[in-house]
This record gives structure tokens, sequence and C-alpha cells, in this order.
């Protein structure tokens, strides 16, 4: 037949994306000793050096979820698709399932539960507030739901959800407790076991600042149970965890090739986590993100969640009136590299999201912002304070 | 609550995988060039250059696939989740779907019909022969399946399965036409446009020579028409292609971030493909295919698939009586780097599986390879006839 449609290949350069300064809601900045660890050469899914990354991998995220859960794996898809994995892994048609949505990842968990065929009780919040755990012991009254759902962070609108109570309310109905980590994972304390956390699910491109393309997740051993007890066959072969997990179990059965060099690439960024310390992480990005704030305040910007509920690795900032988002978001992307992003939904065009995650959650990064910002906004002729750029420094003083 | 599971940080050393030749199922070596364009700067999901690096790499696929249908993406997972993405998009609950089956990766369809709620029509063939198109046509006599399903390279026994009668079988049938491209793409000639696919999926880690991660698929127009003509929502959120097509399509709508480092690297390793030609390429493959088999039958050993139905690049070698399988891969394994694959299912223990995939096919592996199983066969205390390099020589020496 030949070859009937023809591409010429001047018109492909070499890849340079350039270097940006990332501080939208994710991906955040990769370490150049990930990047390295990416590019080792590619070697067989059951090569014996695989399996002991495998392992590795394995034990670095179990420290990082604080759990002992044995299947503690990384999915081979990106944070969706450890969303997508718990959902169709661990309910069934017709089954209760409760789901919290204040923003758009609780919202997309709603559409997964509807496309599995579960009975979707909705508990909603106001988007940018944390939801009330009160609504949620109302909607369960009287029912006995197979699973509820949670979104730790959620990445639309900068709101940190307390889980204590929620986690008590889930015991209490005996329902799985699900948390998306998405966004919050490696940046601030979530401890899988001690809050009695029966699947969570993160990506590698937020806190732990490694390219996209995998989910972390961890199932308690009740989260086994229920999977191992279907009565229907898990519907997504790919993500079915019966069978990936005698891949990363100790059988080594053969189930689908492993994303080998972004397991590499995770292994080094959860290396680089542990030696850091769990600790010292989580109060690096408190201090870089009360300074950030500090900074916006003073300038006489808001911020859009109130004090008690704010994420501090993504901060929601309320666009001043008369400001066109795209123009800033355009200059700052332009004139300094810097990318940040902009609101969803409702929230399109009315907040700036800034994220402080991982590698990029640094104060050269939180200076660079502000007077990037300031000098964005003053040639849109808003209404900038001074002093900003001492105050945040302030921030730094006190520590 | 502070840090309740420690580690010790000195157990994980530097990620050192060594250099292996890959001459199993996949992965297949990757060139250094897609390594250093992979572990360049990770950047947005939404940057414009990202955005011109995806179109970019719709182009190359387009020509890689030889199709003009738009919608030819890397789906964000490995080839089994391309594999699901064509079912879960392309047929709903209670259609009937034809599925040929003559090895591990037709059963994988069958399964995954099965998990959909489709009415599965099987037609078996043996393990390590074509599928006669006979056997087609009488299955599908008085139906009308919605889809027809075919592995064009069986992983699992090395065999080719001829596509042209098979599609005009679909043709006349009214179904989409689905081949399983996984092993084959880049490897030998495979036109979707004229051989009048409907789906196509493959993975990057075979004659791609990209690591695994990625699943090139191309719908034709008939295939995104039925997917916008479900009654059923898409089971899948994550692989639901119609939301991924706005954001790789003109409307760029944010679904989830895209792998946006293993993109860099497919970019590259098409774009190698891309300046090799097609046709160099395809010939290369034969050439190499036919010195290893000359190679292979001097020296006394056979071929599992008859010669018309072999793929070039998975060669399937009967093990000679009281040669211990595991014991030989070891050997090549520990001794000269080499990997190659056992058989699964009814062929463990009775065939290798000698890839000689992108990347990985040259007359220095060949070669390598041959010398390699020479050695250690004679120390396992096999009989095995001299002169085979010579008769490998002369293939070379007559092109």
């Amino acid at each position: 037949m030949g070859v009937l449609i023809n591409i010429d290949i001047n018109d492909f350069r070499d890849i340079n994306p350039g270097e940006r300064v990332l501080m939208g809601p994710g991906p955040s900045n990769v370490p150049a000793r990930v990047l390295q660890a990416m590019s080792a050469p590619c070697i067989g899914h059951l090569d014996p050096y695989f399996l002991s990354v495998m392992d590795e991998t394995q034990r670095l995220l179990r420290f990082l979820f604080q759990t002992e859960n044995p299947f503690t794996i990384p999915v081979s898809g990106t944070g969706s698709a450890g969303m997508e994995t718990c959902f169709v892994n661990l309910i069934e048609p017709g089954e209760e399932v409760v789901v919290c949505i204040n923003g758009i990842f609780g919202t997309r968990m709603a559409d997964i539960v509807r496309r599995l065929g579960g009975q979707l009780i909705r508990v909603d919040g106001e988007w940018g507030r944390a939801i009330d755990p009160e609504a949620v012991r109302k909607a369960v009254k009287g029912r006995s739901p197979k699973l509820l759902a949670v979104v730790h962070a959620e990445t639309s609108t900068g709101v940190c959800q307390p889980l204590e109570d929620i986690a008590i309310i889930a015991r209490e109905v005996g329902a799985l407790f699900l948390v998306d980590m998405v966004t919050s994972l490696g940046g601030m304390e979530l401890a899988v076991d001690s809050l009695g956390i029966d699947a969570a699910y993160s990506g590698t491109q937020k806190c732990i600042s490694c390219p996209p393309g995998l989910a972390p997740i961890s199932f308690s051993s009740g989260a086994m149970k229920a999977l191992e007890g279907r009565n229907s066959p898990v519907v997504s072969w790919y993500l079915d965890m019966s069978m990936v997990q005698s891949y990363w179990g100790t059988e080594r059965k053969y189930h689908h090739t492993a994303p080998i060099n972004m397991i590499y690439a995770l292994r080094e960024a959860l290396r680089i986590i542990a030696e850091e310390g769990l600790e010292t992480r989580f109060a690096r990005h408190q201090l870089n993100h009360k300074a950030l704030v500090v900074g916006i305040e003073a300038m006489g910007l808001a911020m859009l969640v109130p004090e008690s509920e704010r994420l501090p690795m993504l901060n929601a900032i309320c666009i001043p009136e008369n400001v066109e988002d795209m123009k800033v978001r355009k200059a700052l992307l332009n004139e300094f590299g810097i990318e940040i992003g902009g609101g969803l939904g409702n929230l399109k065009g009315k907040i700036w999201r800034v994220g402080l995650m991982g590698h990029s959650c640094c104060r050269k990064n939180v200076f660079l912002f502000l007077s990037a910002l300031e000098t964005v906004l003053k040639a849109e002729g808003a209404n900038i304070k001074d002093g900003y750029l001492e105050a945040a420094s302030a921030v730094y003083m006190e520590t």
C-alpha cells in the first residue's frame, strides 16, 4: 500500500519547553534529581531490579500516607485515574454512596458514582467553604451507605476539609471512608491509619513534585475485604485492583506493563520527601503559605476562603474588580514565566489559584510572585498598597 | 499526631537499573534522545508551549497510524488502557461484540466485553496460528454486531493476523472494526485508513521504543459517531473520550492533567520514526527478523508459528526438550544482560518470546542473542548445530 500520509520532519524541532515557575494548581516544579532518575535506562517490568524498585516505592508511599496498608501502590494513570480506581473497585451498582460536594472534584466524584450505577447521596456545601459535618450526619441518618467520600483538598477552591468528624460518622454508619488527597498529600499532615481512612488517592504532580502520570493509592484491610467480597466484577479491567495486587504483591503476576520510568521518578521524589522529613516539609508549606497570604492581604487583596479553612498549598485569591483575569495571567506567564491557575465553574474569572506545592513552595517563589503581581496589577491600573514585601518578610523573621 | 511510621533513608540508594538488552515482548530499549526529551522541564498542561507539543504529537501519530482521523491521541495509561478505552467508549450493555481469540490478548478483550455487559460472540482459534476469516464469517452470519475486534499482533504467540478479509466482513455486517496494534505499530505496515479500521490502539514501549505509560489510539468518524450516539454514559470517567476530545481538540477544556513528560518522550520517539521513514523502518524489522529465524533454524531449533503467519518483531521459539526455560532465561539475563520473554498460559515453559522491536531491532542484537543462546544452551547440554552465524550473516549479505 505504501506510505499515503506523509509529514515533513523539519516541522518538528527539538523539545524545548523553557523554564516555568509553576505556581498553579499543579503540576509543580520537578527537581532535577527526579528528572534525572526518570531518564535512567528503561528495563523490563519483571526484571529483578525493577521488582526491588517497586518494593521500595511501596515502602516510601506507606511512609508518605502514614499507613501500614500492604496495598499501597501507584496506579498507572494520573490523579483522576486514582479517583476512578477507588470507586470502581469499592462500590457496586445499586449501592448507596455519600459524596460531599463543595467544588469541582466532589462534583467529579458524583459523576463517577452515577456512571457506575451507585445510589448517590449528595451532601452539598458552598464552594469556598468546608462541609459542615452535621450536614453529613443528617444525610446518612437512617441509611447504611457502602462508602462515604470526601475531598480533603478541594483544588478548585483552596478549601481544606477537616476529616476527623466525618471519619467518625463513616465509622458509625459502617461505611468505607474514602478521601481525595490529590493536592494535599506531601504538603500537610495526613495520616491514613490514624484517621481510619479506608481508601486514599493522590497525584504525583502536586506536593510530591514528580511529573504527572501516576496516582498513589492506599486501601485498608476493610477496603480489600470489600473488593474480595464483590458480587459483580469490577467493570474496569485496567483498574481492577484485585489483579493489580497480584503484580505489586509477592506473586509478581503480569497484569499490564508498569510505567517503568515514571516509577523511577516517583521513587526519587519520595526519597527527597523522606530526606527532608514530613514535619519539616509540612512546616515549610505552612510558612510560605502564611507569608503569601500576609503579602496578598497587605496589598489590599482578599482571600476567598476563611483563614481556618485554607489549604497551605493552594491559595485562592479574589480577583480585584475591574481587573481582567486572563490579561494578568498572560502577563505573569509571558513577562515572568510564572504559571498560576484561574477559577473553575462558578469561580471562573473570580479567583486566581496560586499553588505553593512541593518543590515550588519556597520563599524565592513567594517573593517573585508578590512582586510580579504588583507590577502586572499596577500596569492594569489597579490600586495596590505598598509595604507588602516587608509584611511577608516579617513572617519569615518570626520563625 | 506526628510521624508514626518512619523509614530509614539509607535503605534507598540512587536509582541504577544498569543497561539491559531488551529483547523480550516489550519494553524495548529506549534511545538516549527519547530519555533526554522526557527529562525536559515539566510545564503546565495548559501552557501554550505544551499545547503545541500536543498538536505535534497528534500529527506524528496520524502519520504513524497512516490516518487522517482527527481524533488520534495518546491515552494517559499503558497499552491495556488503550484496549479498555476502545471497548468502554464504543460498546454499550447488551450489544453484540465479536472477539477473535487466539492468545492472551484476545482473551483479555473478551474479559473486558464481559465486564461491560456486552453480548460476547467468540471466534476461537488455535494459539500460535492466525484466525481463519471463514470462522469469523460463520460467527457473524445472521447477526448485526456493534463491533468486531481482532488482535493484529498477538504478543503471547508471535502470530500476525491478516486484516484485509476480516475488514471486509466487518464492513459487510456494519460492525465497527477494532484492531489491537500494541506490538506491531511502528514495526510493520499498518494503514488505519486504507484498511477501514474504526478504532486502533497501541502501546509506546514496543516498536515505538518510548517508555511504557501511554496508549496511542485513533478513532474513525464512524467510531466518533457511535460515541456521540450512545444511549448510556461511558462507564469510565477517566477514559471517556468525548471529554478527552475537548482537551486534545480546539476547545482545550481541562479534563485530567496530561502526563507531560511522557508526551515529550513519545513526541521524540515519533520524530525518530519519521526521520527513519516508515518503509525503511519496516524493512529493517523484516530483515533482522529473517536473520534471526535463519540463525535459530540453523541451530536446529524450531519456530512456533508457520512462516507465513509470523510477526517480524516478536519471535516465538520452541524450547528444546530437556531444556529448563527459567535456567536459560536467567543465564541470558545474568551473564549477558539480555531479557527475553517466556510463554504465557498454555505456552508457559514451551516457548521463548524474542522481541526485535524498534530500537532493539538491529543486527548487533541478532548476533549477540544467537551467540549468547548457543553458549547457554551448550552449557545446558543441548545439541546445537554449528554454522548458524554464517547462515544469519548471509541474510544481511543478500540485501
